[in-house]
C-alpha cells in the first residue's frame, strides 16, 4: 500500500488558502501529476477562530510540532517573514521533510544557510513563488539556462510600484497622489514601506542573481533606492525623451577587463526606452527580462502577485518535491561555485539623464559640458530648449561609474549659471 | 576519482557545432554546474571532410557505434528527421545513455513510445530546444506550472512565417512577394514547406499540448493551415478591425460540459487584436502565451532558433540530464494520464472574420445575416462601407463550431447579392 504524501501547511492567509483549496479541490489531479495521493496533515495557523473555512481537525497553533509530526512528507511555508518562519524551516529540514516556500525576505536573508541545511538533510528546498508570482523564472534560470552564460537580467518584480508608476504617467499625478490612489484600490498595504522603499524588489533581485550568476548574493547585498523621490517632473522628462519610468530590479555580470568579473545587483528607478519590451508591463503585472550570451534575449511575462497565481508556484514546487521524494533524491541546489564578488555601486557603470534649468547665454553649454568632462563623464546626447532668458538642457550620458555621476550633479548644483537641477534618473536598456 | 562525464554528438550542423564549441570552451564552468568534468566523447557526422574545425580524432561516421560506446553517457541528438535519428535515440536508451535532443519532428511523430523507451531504461529524454529555441517553455510546463489547471496555449512558434506576416504588414506585399524576400535574407530555406505550410509549427503544437494537458498528442493529431493562402487583402483588413495576422499553434483545453473535456490543438493563421502581448513579437522572434486556471496570463519571449539560441536549450537540458546522471535517477518524463480526447476542427469552437463585396441595396445586410443565423453562428460585429452601388460588410462573429463557420462561408459565395468573398480569416484573443 503506497501512503499518500502529506503536506504541513504554515500559514493561511491570502496564499495559504489558495494552497489548501488546490490540494483539496484538484487532489485527483495532483495526486496523479506526483504519482501519489496528496494530503493535507494540518495547517498551522496564530488564531484558528480566524478560519471558519478550514475543517477544525486540521487547525493547529502549534506549528512546529506539526512540521515535526512523522507522518508529515513536505512542509509549505507561506507566513512570510524571518521568524518564526526560519526556526521552522530548520526544524523541518532537521527533522527530513522538504520545504516548499514562497518567503523571499527569508531566502534573500539566509538562502545560504537555508540551503546548506537542506542539502545536510538530503531534503529540498523551492521557492519559486518568492519572485514574480505564477511567472516560472527562477527555475527556468536554475534549470533551463543553466548551460548558458547570463549576463543580465531586469526585472519589474515590484507590482504596487509598477501600478503607482504606470499610474503618474498615465495622469500626470506626483508620486504621493499615485500612492493615495494605490492604497485606497488595494494595490498598496497600509504601510508601503517594502514596496514602495524597494525592499521587496531587492530581496528579489537578491534571489535572482544567486541563481543567474553562481553567486551567493543577500538582500544586504543590493543596492536600493524607491520610487517616493520619483517626481512627475521626471515621468514627464522620460516621455519627452521616448522613455518611461520604472522600478527595475537589475542583477549584471560587470566585466573585470581581467580582474575578475564582479555583479552589480541593485534596485532603482530608472527611465527605459517605451520602445523595450518591458516598457509595456503596465499596472500590477511583472515581467523580468534575461539576457545570455547564447540565448540572447528573453522575456517573462505574468502576473506577479496574488493569491491564486502565487499558489500556482507553489504547487508546481509541490508536485515537483514530491516527485523528488517518490524517487528518493533530493532536486538540485543553487549552486555557488563562482562567488564572485558584488560590486560597490559607485563601482557600477550606470547612465544617467539629468534635466538642468540654465541661464540662456553663450558658454553655459560648453561649461556644463566641461563640468563632466572633469569628473570623466562623456555626454551621449544633449537637447537644448531656450524660452526667454532661460534654457532647459536636458542630458543623457554615456556609461560611468556611478560615484562619477552623482559627483557630477552635485557639483552641477553649485554652477552659478544652473539655475536648478530638475530631474536626474538613471537610463536603462538605451543603445 | 571520479571520471569525467562523456556525451557523444549526432550531428554537426549550426546547432551542433555551437554545441561543441561551447562544450570545449565552457569546460570548467558546466563542469561546476554538473558536478563533474564533462568530455566530448566524439561527433558523429555524414562526411568528416566537412568539418575541419572539428578534432579529427573526435569525428566519426559510425553513430550507432558511437552512442552504444561504454564509455558514453549521454547523447545529443541534433542530426534532425525521422531516421537514423529514431534509431540511434532507441539504441542509445537501450544501452543506458539519456539523450538530450532538438528533434521536433521526431518527439511529435513517436514521443509516447521514445518516453517509454527511455522510462523502461530509467535514462532521461529531455528536449528543451525542440520548441521555441531557447525560450525556456517545455520545463516551465512540465514542472513549474505542473500544480495548475492549463486552459490555452497560444505560441508564435515558427520564426520564418512570423518574418513573412511581419513584411507583408509592413510593406503591404502579397505573400509570394514576402516570401522571395525571407528566402533572398535566409529567413526561409530553399524549400519553405516545412515552415510555411505549419508543418514545423505543428510539431511543436504536438509537444506543447501533450505537456500541458498531460495528453498524447501527435503531429497527425494537429489541424494544420499553413499562410500561402494569406492575402495581401487579408492583412489590410485585419489592420482596419485592429488587428495583424500571426500563425499561430494554439492548444485549447475545450469544455465538455460534463461529457468530458477535449483537447483542440491546432495552426493556422488568424486575426489578433493589437493589443494582444503576441501581436508585437515580430520578425523572426518567438512567444508562447499561456492561460492557466490559477496563474492567469503568462508570456515567455525570445528568439526560437538559431545555432547559440538553441545550443542554450540544449545545453541546459545537458547539465540537467547530467546532474541526474551523478544523483543516479531519472527526471520526471511527461505524464499522459489525463488521456483526453482530441476535438476534431469541425467540432472546435473559433471565430472568424469575413469581408463581403456586396451590392449596396436594402435588405442585403438581412440576407446575408440571415445566412449566418441559419448556420446557428451569431454575429458579434458588422462594418458597412457603402461605395456605389456595392458596399463592403465586414463582419467578426462571435464562437461556433468550425464547420459551421465554414458552411456559411459556403453558402455566402452562393448567395446573389454576394459580388465576392474577399477575405476569411479567423480571429483569436478578442473579447
Amino acid at each position: 500500500m503506497n501512503r499518500p504524501l502529506k503536506v504541513a501547511l504554515l500559514g493561511c492567509g491570502t496564499v495559504g488558502s489558495s494552497v489548501l483549496r488546490a490540494l483539496q479541490e484538484q487532489a485527483d489531479d495532483l495526486g496523479a501529476r506526483v504519482g501519489r495521493a496528496v494530503e493535507v496533515a494540518g495547517v498551522a495557523v496564530r488564531r484558528p477562530d480566524h478560519h471558519p473555512d478550514v475543517p477544525a481537525e486540521l487547525l493547529t497553533t502549534d506549528a512546529h510540532g506539526l512540521v515535526t509530526r512523522d507522518d508529515v512528507d513536505l512542509v509549505v511555508e507561506v507566513i512570510g517573514g524571518i521568524e518564526p518562519a526560519r526556526s521552522l524551516m530548520l526544524a523541518a529540514f532537521e527533522a527530513g521533510k522538504s520545504v516548499v516556500s514562497a518567503n523571499k525576505a527569508l531566502l534573500a536573508e539566509d538562502g545560504v544557510a537555508l540551503h546548506a541545511a537542506a542539502a545536510k538533510a538530503g531534503v529540498d528546498l523551492y521557492y519559486e513563488a518568492a519572485v514574480a508570482g505564477a511567472i516560472p523564472i527562477l527555475r527556468p534560470l536554475r534549470e533551463s539556462l543553466v548551460g548558458d552564460q547570463l549576463s543580465r537580467i531586469v526585472g519589474i518584480v515590484n507590482g504596487t510600484t509598477n501600478y503607482i508608476l504606470s499610474r503618474m504617467a498615465e495622469t500626470g499625478a506626483g508620486f504621493g497622489e499615485a500612492l493615495a490612489e494605490a492604497t485606497e484600490l488595494g494595490y498598496a498595504e497600509a504601510d508601503p514601506t517594502a514596496d514602495v522603499d524597494g525592499f521587496d524588489a531587492a530581496a528579489k533581485a537578491a534571489i535572482l542573481a544567486s541563481l543567474a550568476f553562481h553567486t551567493p548574493v543577500s538582500a544586504a547585498d543590493v543596492h536600493r533606492e524607491g520610487i517616493s523621490t520619483v517626481t512627475a517632473t521626471d515621468v514627464a522628462r522620460a516621455a519627452e525623451i521616448g522613455c518611461t519610468v520604472k522600478l527595475l530590479a537589475i542583477c549584471e555580470r560587470v566585466d573585470g577587463n581581467g580582474d575578475g568579473d564582479s555583479v552589480s545587483v541593485r534596485v532603482h528607478p530608472a527611465m527605459i526606452p517605451t520602445s523595450h519590451p518591458l516598457a509595456s508591463v503596465g499596472g500590477a503585472f511583472n515581467a523580468v527580462f534575461v539576457e545570455a550570451e547564447a540565448a540572447g534575449q528573453l522575456m517573462f511575462y505574468g502576473q506577479g502577485a496574488g493569491g491564486e497565481p502565487t499558489a500556482s508556484a507553489v504547487l508546481g514546487d509541490l508536485v515537483a518535491v514530491g516527485r523528488n521524494r517518490l524517487a528518493g533524491a533530493a532536486g538540485q541546489g543553487p549552486s555557488g561555485y563562482a562567488d564572485l564578488a558584488v560590486r560597490p555601486m559607485a563601482e557600477t557603470p550606470t547612465r544617467y539623464h539629468v534635466s538642468l534649468d540654465v541661464a540662456d547665454k553663450p558658454g553655459v553649454l560648453a561649461a556644463v559640458a566641461q563640468e563632466f568632462a572633469q569628473h570623466g563623464v562623456s555626454i551621449s546626447t544633449v537637447r537644448q530648449t531656450g524660452r526667454g532668458d532661460a534654457a532647459t538642457l536636458v542630458i543623457v550620458t554615456h556609461s560611468a561609474p556611478d560615484a562619477a555621476l552623482s559627483a557630477t550633479i552635485a557639483a552641477l548644483r553649485e554652477m552659478p549659471a544652473v539655475r536648478g537641477v530638475t530631474s536626474v534618473l538613471r537610463v536603462e536598456g538605451l543603445q
